[in-house]
């Protein structure tokens, strides 16, 4: 019943649901004299912020962090970091509607069979308020990536069957969808807009890329790079699959096209997507994943309630009909925090 | 430098390279009194052996089993289980060709580089044998499982461009592809004998079952039941993606067809694949996988040395040309281990 | 660098120094439906609560829980429990005297060279306030124990050349020494407090007895329920020596008079203090440990700086001159969390 | 149920049973490049081995250990190394007196009630045996701390109520007793033998060293270095308590006694025994530690069978009458696990 850690060395734990008091994160294992500010979690806090555009719930979530613990004169001092966000839209609001009821497409239900209990003013833990935690820490990790000069990016690939072709590294965080692909930018904001309007809501791709990792990082045999990552992107809530390189393209393909040939001067392709046996080769990590419409929907659904009788639903309240432009950067700091805790397992002897 | 153990409850550590003396596994928490013998795990071992048609590779490999621990007249004791396959195929060759040369699609380059030395004579951990340790503990957690009527089966869904349609249960063992449609057998045969002869190897998908997992089962957050098999199915050699239920499919999805609507007597769709914020729903998770084309051809390639001198390569030896008939029983050996460990994680109190 | 946790199912992950904004823990893994409220966890930190009595140190800490996460409608829900104690004592004081200077005895000089920086402030990690997280989940561990019928009770044996003979359970809480032996009770005080008014600090020796755990719990063979309760109780400040059952006493033992007899009406001695092979036997656990003197005291030490010079040091401020009294509340909660994990553990299919 | 397995990143996990077909351990996370042969690790085992001298059990094992993986050429390669010890005293003997009765002071009657099942054919899991697997493990260690002039020892410093005083430490290996005083080997060794003669068992006091290790080893607040080691050493059959530095001295210490004074040329004292806050301060590691008198002896006492009848039991068989030799080597190599383990963990990026 504890599954709500992540890491080895760098590790992070998370607490706090939807409707409770508070969430956040304690980051056990950080290094020391890591400068670090609240501006700076504030700063990837903020761009996983609803409320920012037409496509979000336009719930105005403040989402301001404080640092209870771990830092001093501005510096890590390699004690536990706790970083709560205090929820502030907690209305003493009727839940007696809802309180009985199993949303279609969330975890109610499961947590329901699970626990015995269940918090039913909102997701509890299976919201997605929960990676709040993870982004503060992710925040961090991303400091300490950024003096090694290892860079993590994400951008909407599609939306709907609207696919982005082009990645203008720069055009992501100027557009709310968070498309690398200018001319796209419309479609999608308009596909997205028009679901919203009609009280649906819709999936889409992401594709991200990690720059500037070292070759060697990755544990062999079951905590591979890339295990770690599809288990870190598998844990953010709406993910339904992931994909590394060529992905589910190398089902059609041949040895003779898919194996990356090796030059002095570097590999010739990169269908493998950055790891060999599940060790970073210094290319470019790149992957794919999916992410489901949001289950909150404006439509009316079959559902029971936890007396088993049939009833139906309707979810109402501020939902985003599109999580993509969001789970950016929740997945961003997902791979931050895995690429640090495997950076500091790698460490060696140096004498040997 | 460790990641050789998977589990908490229900622990595995493989050790092993393709080369060195033995395979095996020592499994640590396996509950006691659970009747085993040898012949049980071989019975698994077998399904995975290679040599069993003209589509695996022609290596006789008898992988033959020995339990040195944790059984006492005929049962587990609750103490940990090794079991060692010694390798047979050890000749003492002249790998001179071939020790400086870093085959592509393989993780040669990548494991000399995060430690400096690599047993050059095979692919040694990243090599396919490792697998052998985990088929063993699978065999004892499918043990577990069937006691619980617990079911795992896979099967394979595409070879290259040949796509099955219908699941024939009974045919998948009947057939050396391991495909469930018996209309697709001799097309699937064909292409991959058709490959090998061409010296090349394909890609293909695997579709994999679990049926009678009760509700309730896998952690939040962090340790999804869907995450944990994502990570279990991406750390098998040759795996690129994995997607559950309607998987990429939910790309292109609204939410209003996508949700699982709920009735008094089940759910009316499966397209989250089993699971609900990460926690089983007590319906069939189903997920899907691709594995690689073999890296291994007889096609030439281009290279380079430990030095960095390029060169040429034709990977010789006796390889599969797909290798998606053998990871079918691995993937289910892997899936048993994981379910195994969460439903022992699980046990709650039974006074609360 | 990732210390800071503690238990595998039942888990716990504390953070914060004693000069910062606040300390804590979160609790993941805890069962579902208990019942709790922060009353229940005040009582715990009440009973480890300074400034109550002549013998502890006068500083003012009210030390009130917050509960951030976990409880829902007075019932633990399954999901992590953060529980914050903001600090109070926190005054703008002017630390330029010891900000350089290492207190000799205190963790000053390690963390210093472990990690380069250090909260001068105060003991930081290593001050007894980190043992607040403890005990607000330890308060949580003893309702599920009592649930259990399972019982912990701590008490000071030895104050110096002072050493108690009786045990009178009832006695415990009601004098300020702990002490369970009511004709030893002046004696210790009045030691503790001439100790206190010559501005030094004394050594204290305290015994455990946990009654009701069933046979059979402990693992073997690293994580014996001996083992873990001897690193539990060594990784509370100022502890030197632990001890089970008979203890150093076996040094001098023959095996003819230290073995435990067994008869259908139970063991007949228990010198083996509860476990057998690290497992418990359903006899009482006994064991022992030594608690140094306190480190803060008004007599000039001999010290260096952060730079290597030679200083003169006097630790003032409000300390207490014996922490056995203090530390009994600290290991009860303590060897609950230990218990509660390892019951946890040990649950097993009841099909097997 | 799984607690065979010790460390993070330098982890093993020992497996087998006294009367099974082997013993061993699996060393995961072992630096690659670390030159290792099987006779580096003879050399430990051969330590440990019984039958070297009148004083232990006459039981010839010749326990010859074999390397099954994880070494190439003579060197390590960062994979891991399974080392395996074939029983081979297992006679087909008649077991039908034992089989039934629980040995006072051994494990049986624990193994018992926790699994239900037991291999009756001696001490199983709980036996000493156990401990080859940590020798094993521990030659690797040491080798690495060689490497790092990381040096640790350990003597036997009472028998019975023979104390030594004088620490020779040549004289150690060059005794049957590992005493480290020679004027009182004689009575150490006559007390033994006339125990042995009396068919009973004796306990005895060890004292370790650990000399080289550089200050700041250790991990706040549950993984401190002196809580590891306690949890170690406790870990090993037959100790029942142990004590860092002054140890239980500290009872009855004053702080202005006990405090270790810093100058510029080094600490003053050693009281704490090495560690301050758990962290090493660069002082040898001191501790002491209790080893019970075996359970097997040759006098009649009172058990019960598994069905809960009165029985009168003798315990026959080669058994040492005072295990603290043999378990010298034991606890070096447990403390080079545990601090080669924390060596690992403790590496930090250069960068900070």
């Amino acid at each position: 019943m504890a599954g709500n850690s992540y890491g080895r060395i760098f590790k992070i734990t998370t607490f706090g649901e939807s409707h409770g008091k508070a969430v956040g994160v304690v980051l056990d294992g950080c290094p020391s004299n890591v400068e670090l500010s609240e501006t700076d979690v504030q700063f990837e806090l903020d761009r996983r912020r609803p409320g920012q555009s037409e496509l979000t719930t336009p719930r105005q979530e403040n989402d301001r962090v404080e640092i209870l613990s771990g830092i001093f004169e501005g510096k890590t001092t390699g004690t536990p970091i706790c970083m709560v966000v205090y929820n502030e839209n907690q209305k003493s609001k009727d839940y007696s509607k809802i309180m009985n009821l199993f949303r279609p497409g969330h975890a109610d239900y499961t947590y329901h069979m699970k626990y015995g209990i269940r918090d039913y003013r909102g997701g509890g833990r299976s919201s997605s308020r929960e990676t709040i935690g993870r982004v503060c820490a992710g925040a961090i990790a991303k400091k300490i990536l950024s003096k090694l000069n290892i860079e993590i990016f994400g951008y909407v690939k599609q939306v709907g069957n609207i696919k982005a072709e082009k990645v203008v590294k720069d055009y992501i965080e100027k557009n709310p969808v968070r498309v690398a692909d200018p001319d796209k930018f419309d479609d999608m904001y308009n596909l997205i807009l028009a679901t919203k309007q009609k009280g649906d809501s819709i999936g889409a791709l992401i594709e991200m890329v990690v720059s500037g990792l070292p070759a060697g990082i990755g544990e062999p045999v079951f905590d591979r790079l890339n295990a770690e990552i599809a288990k870190g992107i598998m844990s953010i809530p709406a993910v339904k699959g992931i994909e590394f390189g060529r992905g589910f393209g190398v089902v059609e393909s041949f040895g003779s096209e898919n194996n990356d040939e090796i030059t002095p001067y570097g590999f010739l392709s990169n269908n493998a997507g950055g790891t060999l046996g599940g060790i970073s080769s210094g290319q470019d990590i790149i992957f794919r994943f999916a992410v489901k419409p949001p289950s909150s929907i404006l439509i009316n659904k079959k559902t029971i309630d936890i007396f088993g009788n049939p009833k139906d639903i309707i979810t109402e309240g501020r939902h985003d009909p599109c999580v993509a432009p969001r789970v950016v950067p929740i997945a961003e700091s997902m791979v931050a925090i895995i690429l640090v805790d495997m950076l500091m397992i790698n460490k060696r002897f140096s004498i040997f």
